[in-house]
């Protein structure tokens, strides 16, 4: 895997040259993962013109597939306990070494981090990388999906069994702790982000907080999950029927959701705007009167982090390429009442290759559990 | 409670006005909660000369006791979804009420961010609020300290749960997802950070996150844990030898940390120098050869978030004042071999109060399990 590195990392440094700086200092540790093979906590990447610097606050832990493992072709620097930030060290680094021009991340330094590197090196001027790197992480190449595609098929076995078992009486709290416990016996790294479990009225909202609220009789049951599995993080979000029979009124608004999540999915195609997709998801449920209730989008990207570019929003610029994989979840939530999501991960695809590629299998259909 | 959150906001109001600024921003989630009562995922807080406004991407919901409920004092804005960054809201706000200056957590915001709120509002003046929050929060109220008293409760209980079962044979990412799960089942909210389980070579490691390694016979097994009790955080870690007796090396190793880590409860009395807790537990450590290996702080404040001031650390600035809940947590991990680490909560009283407050009260005895 070590060449990949390299060769991202010769990408950027070639963006970062064409605007006139010749070192990018990298903070957001996603971005550093992505560039450096692994990302200790607090470490920052230099990209200098001759040579990449690794800072680490401390000694990289071995055997975290999670943070990854550096990449060998890069420089090592543990900065001494006093140290403090390893981004001002980064810029110390830099100012010695000659650099005039340092491109940083303002999306992710703070103001006050931003100006203790101004005053290290105050000849050194700071432009703006951008989202440069975030730009670049977007197409994956095909051993990044095929982490995504394991931590998916994870993601289906832990949801797979909790169907199995005995849900009413339980609280949301408690089956998220389960959900998550099963993920790792499955073999993910951890959770790719807080599980959402959620009942009867709160079912159906966006990121609902697992509390106290246990399972009911004629509730509707709504999950979101995923696993990371070597840094690489999916999602899947289904909504059940506890009890035999499901209402009129849920029956009716699970198959709009479901009719809005496949026009999303089907969307999905190479050259595709980011907005067409958001709107065949959108204009199903706004065209059924939930307008007003929506998320402000429908899917997003997702990699080494669990929210990354592409947003599928009505406002989003940009056209969807090959090998991007995204998240396609609209949902209703009715106040009071409660509602549905269903959430899957997809990697684009062309039509030639099969059209977009499926990653979380678990069924569509509405279980009544 | 909702008379104590006026309270606060009145003295930072005080403090802001002092510095020129009629009004203030506060982005920092933990410190919104403190201002606030609660804080919901994105909102922030404009404090503004007449009236104090929470602004929320969404309706907050009901019944999340981790971000608590917003004061009733407060006038709540949900914006719209298209609405995008709660913080520009904010600044677009202010400009519009006639504020002239407003003063910001440089240390919280991004540079991309300040620079959006400057290019909506470009004659109002960005300040620097610093760190006036995060100061007013170093000491707690007593009802502040009797969630940290429950969230410690929960914490002990777990902790004593585990020590009951069979723990050889065990990897350390299911011990921890274990202490997790019984945390929740004590009443906590949630765990109040990843919680960390090390065995053999990888015990004593600071922030060491649990792997597969199975806990083996004569393993050292360290742990660290805490509940969030209503936003409120703890902190336990303890060392445990695996098996039936200890052998020497692990016998003389414990004794040393533990007579540190006494010596830094013992130095918790307000007026003392933080860097005086630090040095009281560091030079233990240090005389004995182990000054290399150390972490480079003794322990740090706990509350709404898990590491807040003060720092106990030898570059530290100030004082101890009475009912400043802190960690005392020093350690010694022996690359290769594994090492010891003990971490307690503690509130810092008064002398004729009873001197320090033990909040964490699982026995710190070497336990063979």
């Amino acid at each position: 895997m070590s060449e990949v590195y390299g060769v991202r990392r010769g990408l950027l440094r070639d963006r970062c040259a064409a605007t006139g700086s010749a070192a990018a200092l990298i903070s957001r540790p996603a971005n550093v993962r992505y560039l450096a093979g692994g990302a200790p906590p607090g470490a920052v990447l230099l990209l200098g013109p001759d040579d990449d610097v690794l800072l680490c606050p401390r000694t990289p832990a071995a055997g975290d597939p999670a943070d990854g493992r550096p990449d060998d072709g890069l420089r090592l620097v543990v900065l001494p306990t006093s140290a403090g930030d390893a981004a001002v060290a980064a810029a110390e680094l830099a100012r010695t070494d000659g650099v005039e021009s340092l491109a940083v991340e303002e999306h992710h330094l703070t103001v006050a981090r931003h100006r203790a590197l101004g005053s290290v090196a105050p000849r050194l001027r700071l432009a703006d990388l951008g989202l440069a790197v975030e730009q670049q992480r977007i197409v994956k190449d095909e051993d990044e999906i095929a982490c995504l595609r394991i931590a998916a098929e994870i993601t289906d076995q832990a949801l797979g069994e909790l169907l199995e078992s005995i849900l009413v009486g339980r609280t949301e709290r408690h089956l998220a702790l389960e959900l998550e416990r099963r993920l790792v016996d499955h073999g993910a790294d951890g959770p790719a982000f807080a599980t959402s479990v959620a009942t009867g009225p709160n079912s159906g909202r966006v990121d609902h907080r697992p509390g106290d609220r246990r399972v009911e009789e004629g509730d509707f049951l709504s999950v979101c999950l995923g696993a990371n599995y070597r840094g690489y993080r999916c999602e899947i979000g289904r909504t059940f029927v506890i009890g035999t029979s499901p209402a009129g009124w849920q029956i009716e608004l699970y198959d709009l959701v479901f009719a809005a999540q496949r026009a999303g999915r089907e969307a999905l195609v190479p050259g595709t705007a980011y907005r067409e997709v958001d709107h065949a998801a959108r204009q199903i449920l706004d065209a059924a009167g939930h307008g007003e209730e929506l998320a402000r989008r429908t899917g997003h990207g997702v990699g080494l982090e669990i929210d990354e570019d592409p947003q599928l929003a009505p406002a989003a610029m940009g056209k969807l390429d090959a090998c991007v994989p995204v998240t396609v979840e609209p949902g209703v939530h009715l106040p009071g009442r409660g509602g549905v999501r269903i959430d899957d991960t997809l990697v684009v695809r062309q039509e030639a290759d099969g059209g977009p590629e499926l990653l979380t299998i678990t069924t569509k259909e509405l279980l009544a559990l």
